[in-house]
């Protein structure tokens, strides 16, 4: 550790668990904020990282280790990725450097990590459900031990963004009907990744507006301190409008509507006041809600300005005094996200009736120019995936084109509108699939690794995966042209060109790049261009002559292409970034059983029954035998195996 | 037609479409709601099928049929199950009497029935999604005609039981951001199948003991009539006040919050003031919810008054005059819901600390007994799937064994969190599936065909299903003695047993009944029984000697029994009911595949990729070769093709 960081945590060093805040003065706590500011922007100048969203919460972390015991209490992070200070203050500072690196920290909560994270997320909004759960489990688990136990009170942490989540709301609705005594933290940072929309959001806004209201407010709690409370009006029903206009007054409503109590908002950086609030609602019985107001990118002028930007901004090239951020490392190397974005865009140029819908990831998808340029065709409808999916089928139903852009991980949260709303109505909506394969440093949670599964289970799907980034712009047209749903998948990756003339798309075609008769490297998707540099490798180093086949399609697959190869070559290897339960490997050994063929010559490449950590993406490729490498060591295998066979010395 | 019903259907045998409802005088209209109740009746006492939802929309829905012109408008029934008189006045009367039977009307929303059915639903909550989506959709298609085209209304009607399924809640939020042109109506008849439960049927109850408040309400009235508008309070404020407390004092506060307006609660069974309430409501601007209060079982007293047991009822045995249900046909076979209810019971006194989770489906589930003798462990959150499989998530990671009780179609409303929340934590959750396969008359909605592939894609899950009510206790202590996640799952059908000393059930073991040198029939599940008889009836008739291996787990598969079947016999048919592709029987070419094995004789049966129709279930298993006939003749083709292989002509 250099010198700059031994002066910068002279008090987060010592913090080895929450225990070590207690005896701090509210003077050293202000220091300790710093500190874990300092060190944020410091991990953030070595490596892209979740930033604005940590920035926010540094006060309320701190506040709800200093109120709760969490050894014994619950916390639950909804989300996850604001979960930094978290870390810095339960034993793992030591470790911080490594975060988001094979074998270092996650950047999400980790339960192997530290008895302090409960629940491996990344997913948003089930933290309510998941602290209810704990609440009750723990009620019944504490009826077994003979003497009696203290309460172990159970809190989430949920921001606005998260908030109209669908299982956010199941979670409220059963949490008010069953009145457990249940601390849920709206950290209220305006903010759902990309600015927060929904009706939600003006509800919200009206909360933070209640100073405007501060004149009316007066007079109504006049007006209500002279209601008779005698003279045929019941008492009860007073008490009850009372505690309405309450709630009403501090906006708050659609939570006391819910049957919780809504206190707030408070300022959510003056850390004193928030630990009195807390300790406060600690024992207060039955399910309270606490609106926390937070600024994303607290203390970082350059992040609080933008937290859009600064949600996983680039490495910063350049920190000046007072964690002024002087610029970021821009440009590298175009992505799949890039070559997708002006697919959709010239989408939405040539065709009138396509329109784009995202749940919350307009920036990660890169839509901000169609959002810009085509602001009534956009429509952005938050973290609500299984909404998105629903509402494109209806105006794919009205006649209209709709692009669903949602990544691969986060489109499960869809399954049963893929089923019911798309599939079994036969409606041509158009997904595209982001981040699908392994994302690299998110790790399991993120990894987009069960689609091809998933997405081939439905009757009247296309499912589609470019081979490299001259495939995006014809796969995209096909699916906007096609008469049903049709999706298509790619990584969280650099684009990568397979120099050819490329074949048109259509409708469960492969794509032949080569024909040799040693064998054949089949690939659906991502992993083409490896099995291109394997198959050139081959032939130079082994004199081999493979077939290389772009499946583009899993769903149909191209039987006459796929089953000549299984038919006439001594060994076809196929290649997913995806499991391989299902998968596309598990799609071309169906329909070789099913034509009767021999499959003793088909190989199986993808991603194993186990979930996958972080680290670079290329390292898991590696591990995986999915690189270069690995392919041609798949292949040397079979040649070998075959050699053994054919001509036993 | 008998005459009986030619007298009562004197008006409803001319309605051949909703334009015939306009000439109808007020009492003429009363005179319909009577014969379309006659005709539920009638209908239901000739087969089972919902009954008491559709008794209760009927004045609902000629109302809505009068008012708005659903040519063009846009209506969609949430969920689908009242759809009865929606279908009896759209051109269905004459077909009415085959509604779930083999080429007769589905039970649900049909488009292929009719322009009128807009989408085919059965899982409830997307209504509103999908309406909105319709409401864009027609916008945006509008503007490609070249002369102004007339608004395409657009409503959804839902149930206060669907009403808290998260994606409700995703779609009002984003309905209230769009601002569009939007009726929901909420049908409120205080039933979720079963009794609703949760915060929000507080909120309901308290819009429908308005009456109660009558006396403060005036109170209040008077008192917003005397706020005084000037003198430092802001006007616009004060409107906003003014209209907060309108809706608080109507309780609708919850839907005003998310940008609704919100009006009601209103009497459905009064046609006029409905007809009035929806004409004034027609052409309002922005998104609007009537709150519609009806009674389940409306004008059969027996059903308005045990609306759970009429949600669905047996047989009618003998109807009385005025409608009157005199006797219900009771009694008839244990199905495996009865099993698992009864092995679920047996855990609960066992083991104080497992505890049962539902989404509504306690009836369908048969949990009352659960529910009434453990109260306090039974857990019913509503038709919330998602938050279901969560909450339970919270329970396991407290140490207790939850048992997580949902369909297997429904259950697809929780693969993301069967991912996140259970498979990844490793979480002991036990999930019972009920109808898991082909449900019979509800068709495509219900059928739980996609369980096997989606539940094997978790790493730690283990997927089982009974082969008869025999493994059902095992599985179930099993699953609950297990230290990850594990299914069982078993379809509505009745009981059927497989005699023999049942073997314990183990991780990844399956079960030899029979080894036999011809070829083996490998089941995994509720086709074991028609195996076993397949089996019998080839040594009876053809002298075969056949194995029978129960498989009981899809995942773990048993790989060392299953491999050897493959490796020493002629053949192998794998039999499964649910979808092939990436089923059990691929689970099998998986693992064959990988041991290096010839899969020439591997047969997979189970449902084809398309969605399967409404029939009884055995009809439909006959036709999709998976009873017993078909499976002798699947046998047969092996054995036939062995002998032209092996001694040609």
């Amino acid at each position: 550790m250099d010198e700059r960081i031994t002066d910068m945590s002279q008090l987060l060093s010592k913090i080895a668990s929450p225990a070590d805040l207690q005896p701090l003065s509210d003077e050293q706590l202000t220091q300790l904020t710093q500190e874990m500011r300092d060190e944020l922007v410091r991990v953030l100048s070595i490596r892209p990282a979740h930033f604005a969203s940590n920035l926010g919460v540094v006060e309320l972390c701190l506040a709800l280790h200093l109120t709760f015991d969490f050894r014994k209490d619950r916390l639950i992070w909804d989300t996850g990725h604001q979960i930094y200070p978290h870390k810095l203050i339960t034993g793992r500072y030591s470790r911080f450097d490594g975060i988001r690196t094979r074998g270092g920290l996650m950047g999400y909560p980790n339960p192997q990590e530290s008895p302090y994270d409960l629940f491996m997320t990344g997913h948003a909004g089930c933290s309510v459900s998941c602290a209810l759960g704990l609440k009750v489990g723990d009620e019944l688990a504490s009826r077994s031990v003979p003497e009696p136990t203290p309460e172990r009170h159970s809190v989430a942490v949920i921001g606005d963004g998260a908030l109209p989540s669908g299982i956010v709301f199941e979670a409220l609705n059963n949490a008010g009907g069953l009145n457990k005594n249940l601390l849920v933290i709206l950290n209220d940072n305006q903010m759902s990744i990309c600015p927060r929309t929904g009706g939600l959001a003006r509800c919200l806004d009206r909360a933070r507006l209640t100073n405007f209201y501060q004149d009316s407010k007066r007079t109504i709690r006049d007006m209500l301190a002279h209601i008779p409370l005698v003279g045929g009006v019941a008492k009860d029903a007073l008490c009850q409008l009372r505690d309405g206009l309450k709630a009403f007054l501090t906006g708050g409503m659609l939570f006391e509507e819910m049957g919780f109590r809504y206190f707030g908002p408070v300022d959510g950086h003056d850390l004193p006041t928030l630990r009195r609030w807390l300790r406060e609602l600690k024992d207060q019985k039955g399910p309270v809600l606490l609106h926390v107001l937070t600024e994303k990118g607290h203390g970082v002028p350059q992040a609080s300005q933008d937290p859009v930007t600064y949600h996983t901004p680039p490495v910063f090239e350049k920190v000046g005094p007072e964690r002024t951020i002087l610029s970021l490392k821009r440009g590298g190397a175009k992505a799949y996200t890039d070559a997708a974005s002006a697919a959709i865009y010239q989408a939405m140029q040539d065709n009138p009736q396509v329109a784009v819908i995202t749940a919350a990831m307009c920036q990660g998808n890169k839509l901000e120019k169609v959002r810009n340029d085509f602001p009534d065709r956009f429509f952005d409808v938050g973290i609500c995936e299984s909404h998105a999916v629903a509402f494109a089928a209806g105006m794919a139903k009205a006649g209209t084109r709709p692009i669903v852009a949602i990544y691969s991980t986060f489109l499960q949260r869809s399954f049963d509108q893929l089923f019911q709303e798309v599939a079994l109505q036969n409606l041509p909506v158009a997904f595209c699939l982001d981040r699908a394969g392994l994302t690299g440093p998110d790790g399991p949670t993120h990894h987009g690794v069960y689609d091809i599964p998933y997405l081939r289970l439905f009757p009247n799907f296309a499912v589609m995966a470019p081979g490299d980034e001259l495939d995006i712009p014809g796969m995209l047209k096909f699916a906007l042209s096609h008469a049903g749903p049709a999706a298509l998948r790619y990584p969280k990756a650099n684009l990568e060109k397979v120099e050819r003339s490329v074949a048109p798309v259509a409708l469960g075609q492969a794509e032949v790049l080569e024909w040799g008769n040693d064998g054949a490297l089949i690939a659906f998707g991502s992993l083409l261009p490896n099995c291109v540099k394997a198959a050139e490798k081959l032939k130079q180093e082994d004199g081999l002559e493979l077939t290389v086949i772009n499946a583009r399609f899993a769903k149909p697959l191209d039987r006459q292409t796929i089953l000549q190869a299984v038919e006439q070559l001594p060994f076809v290897i196929t290649i997913e970034e995806g499991t391989l339960e299902g998968g596309f490997g598990s799609a071309v050994l169906e329909a070789a059983n099913a034509a009767g063929l021999d499959t003793r010559g088909i190989i199986r490449l993808g991603l194993p029954d186990r979930f996958v950590e972080h680290a670079e993406r290329g390292e898991l490729l590696a591990d995986l035998g999915l690189d270069v490498n690995g392919i041609c060591k798949a292949v040397r295998g079979q040649t070998a195996s075959e050699r053994t066979v054919s001509s036993p010395n």
